[in-house]
This record gives structure tokens, C-alpha cells and sequence, in this order.
């Protein structure tokens, strides 16, 4: 399956030098032994030893079509022998026509006409929208949300929700406003869905009731927060799908208070959640759309944003607004351009819906038989695994930590004989496994993971 | 040499599409009518009508060794056939090595131990490189150079000199303090270098003379700005070269005031002008280093920093302190890491140095025959040509972008056939043509630029 | 009472003048009309045609010890005989006086001790207040409360709850977090004080839970907003009584959290609710307390800071760290120290008390006369009668205008015969009086006052 | 003279008190002895045993017209027994009156019509100033000078040139662009006024010349700078005065780059140096003037500002945009209208022309005896010695220490018995008495500050 290794160099000597020459800043050194992994195919990393580990989070959702999906590595191949560098100042077809197919995308999921604007890395897209709204409004204050994540430039981390990543960097100027998200299994105000009537909602109504509340200024008419940035499913926060109505209703009161939503669909768009857009479930259109990773299936760091038209037009984002030397490299849009085109000879609507369906009843048998999972959910193949306490509610942060590093120390005992588990931690208690399997899993990949996940957390379990 | 065309659009329907669904925000409008390429090839660029184009300014620096290089064409192709695609909290063998042969370069050049942190993107390094100093000092104004390029997220911006990329986007609250740069052929302080004795540097040193300069608390011995950002040779200003003493003496003012210098290698890095790190030339040693672009040869956009153990010791930048999805990807490091490797089997510091004095002989040689260049001058292979009227001072931006555009219109009459030319306008007149040609440039190429200059100069004069 | 009038002007070319030559910014014109007046005493002001007019306002509480109160009237005119004016970086008796009195009152009130650091305006005193805070914490990001007011500088207007304060005068880059203020009348939470256990406080307990709530970085165990500005009976929000626990509750938070409380007592200090401080009525103990208005008893802007030890010692508070040239001025502490002396001769904790208890009684009295009245409350001298349509609830700011307009419009009939009636407007929706009567108000005055409400609540009813 | 001591409390005593309650953070404990006075009357200040103290700075300007200026002084008086309080939100005659003059005087010396609005402070006036430039450009970077004073509240301190106002409070995000002043005598580019042709207003011109020049943003013709602060005669900063062509050609500049002229005549107006406004000597009109100090001779905080119509017009800054409680009180504007009054009954552009020029003469005599007085100058009454080295150019800030404290330390001998001299430091490198004589010192009260500095510069050089 995978390729024998290249490498001369032993583990050993390799994790030397990363001691030594390697910056531990990024999130590499949250495990106390990092895994070395040396190749990759459909739903599966190997390390070394060409150990398989079954991955059941695929990069953060950016390898959503598998690991070494041919037909996209065919065209990146193709591109590297065709036209693999050129300057962004000139044009070449693949930008174009990747740039296209995203705004009928988004032209048929919003009903608004739009342009797409390139760019490298989701915080750089992330920041482009901000200088749109910016542009568009003259005010740079934004709300968002708790639990909310969108990038760890400065400009992104304003805007994300924890103080973690701005504490060691003195001021944040534009520091956002953050709303409770609707996180119904903990709801922030002690309701339960059944009867709460959306009181979440109705406590950001109450934000412009007055002047004095201090959003709005009735006589001018005009909010002090411009746009409100939004995960339509939350993702580092722990894989939350809000209620239905949610977004419908809160978009009203944007909409009144003249604030802009923006949709980051960095993690969850391209049918993750089994819709090209997540925020299609909900029903609300909103006037950015932010997009990344799995646009080119991890391939490169292609991003990009769509605007509507009266926000991006040549006449309001005129030449020269932005720029990024490598915002439609080649190569990225070769493997976006094959990667939108791989999707489109996809059913993913019916396949994801009908996968994460599968997958999210194992879950939901997995919950009864261990106590120490307090919620499982998801949407399409979204999916998440709340693991608790026994009162299943009090969030278990050292099982969860037990169970991740067990998985990727790999030699676990599986029908398909030595077997890793790939996992991800996220959610406000670092006590949720955020499931983001291949799209293109199957329902035997399932049954091990869920096989995966039985043993583990009965393994784990047993240890504490 | 280049491939035929694969395209089945015609350039008309192409165009239509660009117009009506991509942003015209980024740089590409700034002509009035965008060149499409669909090919490339060491020094040459191909358009769809497979004419080529020989390019003086290869992507800004980003593919120094020239378009297709084998080499580093294969090792990504390796890397798509064995590891793609991995998450970066996990580790693989390139970033390893790459990482460590960037440190070692600058333990080499600066005499310091430290540390890479890769990112993608210039600006987001910068942003990094950001988040160290305020980590650092816990305070966020810097300084900067008129004239200076640093790229455009919101905090890049901020340090970034024109006026222009930040005036649609609001309040900036770290706009930087700009420093004239050493422009010597438009000396800001009207003076020549046989007789100005590093006033410039003078006049740096008289900000922190007294607390009501504005910059020093004399009784805390502390500074208000507390970095400056620079580029060792300025790029998009103009590839202007600063007087040899200029950063020794400017670093003996910075040490004294507490001042950190990073040194943004993104456009000059990788033996640009003839050294690893341009900064070499001048004998400072800076505290961080910026480095993207011809890393991987303009494969990826991967981009790092590099800064000194006590500003990223894991101590100091612990786990969690920065991260992007894809800062460390596969398909970057292995580009980067052939790259290095590239690098490291060629004799570029003499190679380099001899092929920018040959071209700037000739350079010379074409502005004695052209009263409408008012300088000319380089190091290494970056390379100016300042357009002005015939008093060889005033900026002739007419004729600058005349010749430009008929470049790029092709069809130029060549002792090889008909040709084009890529050149780069840059400059704080937007009069200056920037040359950076492939280091892998040959004599015979460079008399074929010189040869297409030289009947541009003379046939868009006469238009005039 | 009031002498004769001195003017030779009209009040017609008055008008003329004050039209064309005076600035409309401040808050003079809020009224149609604006009034003159030109002489006062006691409870009274009197116009230009030396008709009487009760103040229940008293100058938003400036001048709690009556109009013209005569020891404090002699002490300033001695002061104008004895030293005048000093330099405030000399020293003179009155000024060591009156911050020794104010320091003991804040020992005695609060258990700590402490040092006083006079300006002028309550809205200097605030922001040396911020730079306390900012000086020790290297932050200066600040919570206040909707509904709370704490000035119009640009700092003071951060924290300051309306938007329409900070509007017109672009980016805040210390914009406050706005805490909903305990305002049971109208809970923000539609809760009711017999059953909601404090929900409110939970709810600001709930912001810290994880760093995810954006307020709290739970690895460093550091807050990233630093003080919490309170008025402990909101003044211009609509003279709000918080619930008796509620600061004691959130106080234990923000102790757990590292947040400095700072106590504004500008409008409802010295005795205005029966004690010196108004938070002594809460049992709480605030690192810095805020004062001014009643201070001099309206004779001099002279205002202040307490701060305890830790943060004002000369250690940490050095020399020069702030400044203003009437910081100290001899006409205000003159002023101060009269007015400390006065009030120590009274005994204002019984008889505001009391005078509080008589007048409330006959505000609940009227509210059971005019079903336009929704609520009366008050806490000592601070009262409020919230004007609302006949449910009780919804605010009536038309009403409200039309009451205070023919209050000031006077000749009112009174059983004093023709009359005058001063009240302010305060509130979220602009529908309160918050009425603030002399401290030295007789019975008399009460029974005047409750007898002109009624006339308008009756007149003022029937022409709508 | 002075009357009799009221005072019961030892000097002991009080310092006693004043070291345990008063803050330290204002200047007073600059002197490592702070003095008490408890008397003043005309030019002199009155220790605690009644010994007299000529008075050569008149609490930085405030004091322009005497100590107990007896008009001023019955003007108070009679306030106090008419109208002593009043809210803002009322109008009195004075405030008219004295709107009405202050709008002429501008209109007069500026060709403007305009509006005043008062506040308190000359902090608070300058942050008014500071709402109307934001408010009229949507911007809030402003340009001030190097050795400009402007206040310190936080708003005030972004604009102050001196780095240790700002650094204990942590970020401001609105930091000034700090110009050099044209202080001649230690020119900031090292030239001589005789062949400079006016170098430093050319290099204020540069700053325009291109968007990379980091100022002005050349398609949209604006600047990122909106306002330039200048006080006319640098007060703080050393009673400086600019060479007389300087303000009239960078107004030129300012004009063509949308900026507007701030004047700050807090410390210089009211013929301090022998116009109404210093600024008048200049020949530009402002857009805004900020004024306080003298304006009550110090008696009352009473601080304004005016501006031309169409920034502070009621539609441009209408009701509401500003407040303080005690922005006119009527004993700030009873002393002002009695201020004003008194100004025009003098002659003070005759009178202050020539005692300048008499104590001008008499400094420069004493310049000539010592070797430690490197310069004197002057404009009117605003007088300026600075003490230097032999050299007559190193800054002796130890000798001005020394004849500081003498001063204070009182019982020099003269020809008027045993006396005391107040003096005040500035300039950058604290080595300057700024000389600020009452306006109405006689010439015999000059020969005493001649003959009691000559004594201090003989006597403490002698020390050294």
C-alpha cells in the first residue's frame, strides 16, 4: 500500500534535530512524543515501520476526497510538467476556471452573484474578508463566537475566541465581541432545547435594545460591530452543529443592526458535512465565504474568498487591494481545479449523508455501551465523541488525552491485525474527539474504527 | 522546450470568465490587459501561442533556480508518490532536515544558535516573526523603512510603508515608524556619499538623543518602538542597495536602544545577490530572519523564520504559540528540501557574482546609449534600471510602463525571433525596472535581455 | 432669596449670541429651548424673571449640601483672600487636608489603606484611574457595565456603555466589555429577583469557565480584561439599585480572576445614598474609588482617585506619572476640605436615610395615583420614577419629555404659588427621572416636589 | 502683603500627612523638598513664615494678570453670592459673554467665524479637539512635534512627544508622528539658521512625496495623518521659539495634504507673548485653538476650544457629542468674562512688547557674565535661559537643579531683604527656565529677577 521508505536517517537522530533546530511553537510538542509518519493512502497514515493507522480526522478535514486520490495527484503532476511556477500578476486557465465553478457554487447555494479572490492558508483568506468588510463599512470591531476558531495571524486571532492565543502578544485593538455559541448539550444559559424557544437568540436581540446596551446607536442608526464571523458547524470548538433555526434567526437581527455575516467554511465546506457549503443546512446566505484547505485536497495551501458583488466588485476591491506572491499559484489551482472537478463527479450529498448516518449510529451504540462518553453528534461526517466523566456530563480531559496517545502509539489489536487510530482533540474542554474521516470511507473503515474506538475506550478506560 | 497546449478554451472565453468571476483586488489588473502563460522553462515563460518570453524578474524572486528545475520538479513528484499529504502537528523527515539546514546556514552567516518555524505564505512568517518580537518585548510598535515591503496581511500592513494598502482598511494600531531608507541615487536628506558621512545614520541616532524625541524613556532605559524590519536590499522600492557601512553602523544604535533587527530575507534570500542571506554582505547579525519564496523554488508557498534561541527556545515560544494547517506541508519541505540541497551542489556566491557584474556591465553599457535611464546599479543578480526624463533624475513612469507593456506585448524582434520580455516595475516612482533573473541565467540569455532592452528603450522613446 | 438680577443683556439677544457664537456638542441643546437661569439657594434656582424652581437634581449631584450652603461659600471666598492660586507642584495646607480625610474614609470604609491623587473632572479622575490599572497590569482592557457612564474623554468614553459616545470619533481601541448591569425592573435575562438565585452573576461566572469563552487564559491563569468599572448605584443609566449580594457575589469572580474592581463614585458618593461611599452599602472593597461632583459642592471641578497602597505607592505611582496644572488647585481643595468638614458636622447617614424613606414612601403613593409610572425605587437620596404607558412597562420617553419639558417651562401652580420644577432624564430608554434633591432638603420641599410631580403626571397625562 | 497664617498645623505635620496620603505621582516630589507657600499677591508667592518669593513662572502661565488680581478675584466673588452653581445643561449670561468674546478674538486674528466650546482642564479641551478632527475625517492618526506638550490624560499623552508619559500604561494605538521643532539653537539636522533656507520645512515636504514615503496615498490624494498639533511658542518643551516663516510654509504643506493646523495655546495664549493668541504672530489661522490656564488667571479649570463653522457647526457636531458636568461652570466663566474684561482694558500688546524687550536686554546682560548660559530668547513675556557648560551648548542640568532649588530654598539676599525665586525647568534636556513673569510685572520687579538669577548663577556655579 505505501511505499517503502526513503529515508537513511533513523528515528532517533531525526528527533535530535527536531529537538534541536525546530521552533516547538506550533502544535507538533502538545504530544509529548510526536509521531513520525512516512506515508499516506485513502484513509490510512504509516509511520516508519509502515504501520497503518486508521485516520479518522484527515488533517482537519483537509484531505476530505483520501490520501493520494489519484486523480488529483494526476493533475498536480501534470501541472508540474505543464506550467508548475508563474507570477500571480499574469493569468493562466486553472485560476480562472477554478475561480468560476466556486462562485456558481456559491451564486447557487446563496443566490448571489460573487467573485472569488485567492489566496495561501486559511488565516490569509481569513484576513482578505476582513479587509473587505473593513472596506466596506469603515470599522474593523467584529463579533464571533465562543469556541470559535479562524486562524492564528494577528489580524485572525481577533477574532478567534481563545485569549490563549493573544495573551502573549500585548494588545489586540480590534479584539472581537464573542457570542455563545449553541452549544445545546452545555448550553452557555442553562436551558434545554425543548423548551428554551431559542433564548439564545433572543440575548443577542437584546444587545441593540438600547444605546446604552452599547452596539447600537439609534439615532444614527448604525452598529459599533460590522460582521459577525461564523463557523456554520464549529470546529476546533468541538464539532458543534447549532439548532436548526439558529442561523435563520440570528441572520434577522443582523440584517436589521446592518452587520455582515461571514462564513467560514475553512474546515466544513466541500461536503464535509455532506453539502458543498455547511451553511446550506441553515438556510441563510451570507455576504463572504471563506474557503480552504480541502479545495485541493491538502495538496497545497490554496485558499481563497468568495464576496457578493457589491463588496468585491472592481470598483469597491479595485487592483491592488490585496496580494500574496503565491495567492493562485499554479499548482494550487491545478489540484483545486481537479479537486472541484472530482467533486462534481461525486454523489457526496447522498454518499456523506448516508456514511456519516452509518457512522454516527455506531457512535450512538458506542455512547451506551461506555459511560464515559457524554454526547456523540454530528453532521454528515462530522462527527463528534464527548468524552466524560461517568455522570456523563463532566468533561474527562485525561481520558481523552489516554485515548489519543494510545491510538497513535500505534500496535493496536484490530480484526485487520496491528492497527493506530488517528484522532483529533478539540471542543472548550479539550475533551471532544472531532471525527473528520475520508469522504471517501468505507463502511468496513467504519466498522474499525468504531472497533478502533470500543477498545480504546475500554483499554483506557481500565488503566485509570 | 515547453509543452503543447492542453487547454481547450479560447483566450477570449477565458478572459470573460476572469472578468466576471474573479476579484480584481489583487495585482493582476494593474495591467490593462493581463497576460495569460501556459508554459515554462528555465529562463522562459510561454504563452498560449507558445511564444516565448524571456523572464527577467522570475516571479519576484520566487524561482531563482530557474522555471523547472528538474531537480526540484522530481523530488515533489517523489513526495506526491510517498507522503503528500500530513497533518502538521505530526512530523516527517523533510521538515526535519530542511529546518535543520536553515539553521545552520544562519548559525554560519550570524554566529548564533536558533530555531525554524515554517509557515506559508511571506506575510504569515511575518507575522510570526511578529508574534516573537511582541512575545519578546510585550509591545507591538516597530519600526521600518520608507520604501519597504513586508506584505499585506493586516499586520504586515502595518510595517509595510505605502500608505495605500492600509488607507482602505480603517485604524491600524501598530502602524510602524518609517525610517528613510539609504536611497544614495535620491538621497532623502539631498546629500551625495562622497560627503555625507552617514548623516541618515545620524539622524537615527538623534530620535533617542532626549525623551522628547519621542522614541527613549531615558529614566527606563526603554524604547517605545521595539524592532525594525528590514529588507538588507530594498526589493519592491526598487532594488535599492544600501551603503556598505549603513546596517553596522544603524545595528550599533538598535543594540544600544534595545532595538531587535529582523531581517526580511523573503525577496533577497537564497543567493539573490550573490549570498545565502543578503544580510551577509553588510556583517550584522540580526535576531530573526524572514525567508519564503525560492525556498521551494516557487513549488509551494512554504515561508519560516529563523530567530535566535533566546526569542524561540521552547521556553520562550512553547507549544501552541503559533500554527497553520499547512505550515509544515510535505510537499513544501520536500521542495524545500531539494532546494537546499540544490543549493548546496552549485558555487552560487562566485557563480552569482559573476554573472551580475557581467549583466550589470551591460547594464551600464545600455545607459550610456539611453539618456532616459538615470541609474543603474545591483548586487548579485538583483538588479535596477531607473527610467527618467533625459536630466537622468526625474521619473519618467510614462515610458517605464510603455516599455513594460510592449515586453509583454511580445513580438519583439530578437537575434533569436520573436520575443517577449517579463520585467518588474517597482520603485518608489513606480520607475524602476527590478531584475531578477534565474541564477541559472547564461551569458548568451543575458545578451538576449540586454538586446530586448536595449530595442525597448529605444523604441518606446521614440513613440514618446 | 436670590439677589436682583445684574444683567443689562435680553434674554433674547442672549439667545442670539449663545446661537451663533457657542458650540451645540455639549448637552445644552438637547432641550428646544434651553433655559437660563441666574440665581440659586438651597433647593432652589431661579430664573432670569427670579421665579423659583425646585431642583430635584441638583446638578447631577454636584452640589448635595444646597445651593450656596454658606460655610462652604465662605471657605472659598477665604480662600480667594488667603492663596488663591498655587502652582500645583507646591504644596499648600488644604490639599494634605482634604486627602487625609479622604484616605481615612476609604480605610474606614474599606480596610485599606491608601493615597489620594486630585484632578479636575470627573472624567480625568477616571482616566487616572485607567492609567493605575494599566501601569499595573500592562493591559488595558477593562469590563464596565450596559447602562454605566463614566465619562467623555476619549479614554473615559472606552468604558462608557452608548455606542453614540464613541460613534462620531472612529476607532476604540480599549473598547470596553460591556457587562449587563442587575437591573431587576427589567432584567436582561427576563428573570425575576424571587427566583433567579443571581442568574445574572452565573452568567459572569460563566465567561471564565474555559479559554474558549474568550476572557481567559487557563494555562497562565491571567484574565485578559483587568478592571471591572462599577457605579454602584447606576446614575446616569437611571439611578438602578443593584440587588443587595450582587456585588459581593461578583466580586468573589473577580478576586478568583485577578480583575481589579474600580468603584466610580463621581455621582453617588458622599452621602448621596446615606452613606459616604455607596458601595459601603454592598460590602465590598474596591482597589480604586473615583469621586468629584459633590466634593466641593459644585464650587470647583476638583476631583480624584483612592487607590490602595499596592497600587498608588510612590514605588509603583513614581513622580511624574501624571499631571495636570489645576490638578491641586487652592480654590478646590479649599473648597473639598470645607465640604469634608461640613459633612462631618452632619449626621447624613440618619437623616438621608430618613429624608430618603419619606420621599420614596410618597413616590410609591404616586405610582398608585398615575398608572404612567412603572416603578420608584431609590437608595437614599437617589431616586427614580420610570415613566411608562399605562402596562407599567413599556417605556413613554414622550411623556417623559413632555414632564420635564413643562417642569422647566414653569409656573407651575403650587400651593407656594407659581412655580418651577427641575428634573433630569436618565435611563436606558430615556424614561426616568433620577432625582437627586439636596441632602439638606426639608420636609416641606419633599411635600412640594410630590405635589408638582402629581400636577404633571395629571396635567401633562391629559394632553397626550 | 500676604495675610496673617491660618494655618494651626506644624509644616512637620503636614509633610507628615502629605507622605503618608498623598499620591506621589504628580510632580511635586520632582523636588526633593517640596515647598509650601500659603500666600500670594501680584508677582510674589508667600511661604509659611511669610517670606516673599519673586514669581518668574506664575504657575506655568496661569497667572498672567497677578496674583489676586483684584478685578478678577471680586468677579468670583460676586458669582459666588449670585450664581455659584448651575448645571451645564442650563444656560447663564457668562458663558455667552465670554463664548461670544473668545469666537471675535479668533474671528479677528484668524478671518474665521467659529464656535467655542468650554470644558475643564486643558486636557479635556485638547480631547474635544481631538472628537472634532476625528469626527470631521473618520481618522484618528494625528502629527505633533518633538518637545510638544499637549496633556495627559491618555488621549492627550498620544500626542505628547515624550516616550515616559506613554510607557507605563501600555498600548496606545493613535502614537503621534512626532516632527522635529525648529529649535534653532540646536538645530535637529545640525544646520545654522543663516543658511538652513528653511531645511526643516522641506523635510516635512518629503513625507508627501510618494505613498512609500509611508504619509499620503497618492491616488486618493489623503493622508494618513489628519492634524498637526503645534503649540506656537514650545512651552514645556522650552519656551522655543520657531524662526518666524516656519509656521506659514508648512501650513502651505498641510493645506495640500488635507491636514489641519491644531493650535495649542493653552500655555501661550492670552498674551503671554504679546498677541492674544501667539499664533498670530505666525500669520496662518488654525482650524482649531485649544485655550485654558490664564484664561481664569487661574482661577478655576475653565479650559475651551474654538473652531471654525464647519467643524463644530451644530449639524457637524451637534448636541451630545461632548460633556463634562463642569464644562461651564459658573465660576470658571465668571472669571473668564472678568478675564477678558481686564485684557481689553490693558494695553498688552504695547506693554508685554516692551517688558519683554527689557527683560530680554537684562538677559542677554546676564548671558555675558556667565559662561553657563548658552542661550536667552524670548517672544513678549514667554522668556527662555538655557544653562549649559562653558561651552555655552552641553546642557548643565545639574547647575539649573541646583539654581532651581536655591531659588526655593529662599533667603537670597536683595536689594529688597531676604527673598525667594520661583523658577520653573524645561526643555529637553531639562536645562532651560522657562520664564513666564506676570504681565503685569513692573520693571523694578524685573531688575529683581535680573539681580536675584545673577546672584543664583554666580552663587551655585561657585558650588559646582
Amino acid at each position: 500500500m505505501s511505499s517503502s521508505p526513503k529515508s537513511r536517517l533513523s528515528e532517533d537522530v531525526l528527533r535530535q534535530k527536531e529537538s534541536r533546530y525546530c521552533s516547538h511553537g506550533d502544535t507538533v510538542h502538545y504530544s509529548p512524543a510526536p509521531k513520525f509518519f512516512q506515508g499516506c493512502d485513502g484513509s490510512f497514515l504509516y509511520d516508519r515501520q509502515d504501520q497503518p493507522f486508521l485516520d479518522l480526522q484527515m488533517w482537519y478535514s483537509a484531505v476530505n476526497f483520501g490520501y493520494k486520490n489519484k486523480t488529483i495527484i494526476d493533475a498536480v503532476k501534470a501541472q508540474l510538467d505543464q506550467l508548475p511556477q508563474l507570477a500571480c500578476q499574469y493569468l493562466h486557465e486553472e485560476k480562472v476556471l477554478a475561480a468560476e465553478k466556486l462562485a456558481e457554487e456559491c451564486a447557487r447555494a446563496f443566490g448571489q452573484e460573487g467573485r472569488v479572490q485567492f489566496n495561501v492558508g486559511g488565516a490569509q483568506a481569513i484576513e482578505d474578508s476582513m479587509k473587505l468588510v473593513r472596506n466596506a463599512t469603515g470599522k474593523s470591531l467584529f463579533m464571533a463566537f465562543m469556541g470559535g476558531y479562524h486562524g492564528r495571524t494577528l489580524g485572525a486571532s481577533e477574532i478567534t475566541s481563545s485569549y490563549r492565543y493573544r495573551r502573549r502578544y500585548g494588545h489586540f485593538s480590534n479584539r472581537a465581541h464573542f457570542l455563545p455559541f449553541p452549544y445545546c448539550y452545555r448550553c452557555p444559559y442553562g436551558k434545554t432545547p425543548d423548551s428554551c424557544n431559542y433564548y439564545c437568540v433572543t440575548q443577542v436581540e437584546r444587545l441593540f435594545e438600547t444605546e446604552y446596551n452599547s452596539f447600537w446607536d439609534a439615532k444614527a442608526e448604525e452598529p459599533e460591530f460590522v460582521a459577525l464571523y461564523a463557523e456554520p458547524v464549529q470546529a476546533t470548538g468541538g464539532y458543534i452543529v447549532p439548532p436548526s433555526e439558529y442561523f435563520r434567526r440570528v441572520k434577522k437581527i443582523l440584517d436589521e443592526r446592518k452587520i455582515l455575516l461571514v462564513d467560514d467554511e475553512i474546515q466544513m465546506g466541500f461536503f464535509r458535512t455532506g453539502k458543498f457549503w455547511t451553511m446550506e443546512h441553515f438556510g441563510v446566505s451570507p455576504s463572504i465565504v471563506v474557503f480552504g484547505k480541502a479545495m485541493t485536497n491538502g495538496l497545497n495551501p490554496l485558499s481563497g474568498i468568495w464576496a457578493e458583488e457589491s463588496l468585491i466588485s472592481p470598483q469597491h476591491f479595485p487592483p491592488g487591494s490585496t496580494h500574496s506572491t503565491f495567492s493562485a499559484n499554479p499548482l494550487g489551482t491545478a489540484a483545486a481545479w481537479a479537486t472541484l472537478q472530482w467533486i462534481d463527479q461525486q454523489q457526496y450529498e447522498r454518499r456523506v449523508a448516508e456514511a456519516g448516518a452509518y457512522f454516527l449510529a455506531g457512535l450512538k451504540q458506542l455512547k451506551k455501551r461506555h459511560e464515559t462518553i457524554g454526547d456523540v453528534d454530528g453532521l454528515g461526517l462530522a462527527l463528534r465523541i464527548e468524552v466524560t466523566h461517568p455522570d456523563r456530563i463532566t468533561p474527562n480531559r485525561t481520558l481523552t488525552d489516554r485515548i489519543f496517545e494510545a491510538g497513535l502509539a500505534g500496535a493496536l489489536p484490530s480484526s485487520r491485525g496491528p492497527m493506530g487510530l488517528v484522532l483529533d482533540i478539540g471542543g472548550y474542554y479539550k475533551n471532544v474527539f472531532t471525527l473528520a474521516p475520508s469522504l471517501e470511507i468505507t463502511k468496513d473503515e467504519i466498522d474499525l474504527g468504531l472497533e478502533l474506538l470500543d477498545y480504546l475506550f475500554t483499554s483506557c478506560a481500565e488503566v485509570a
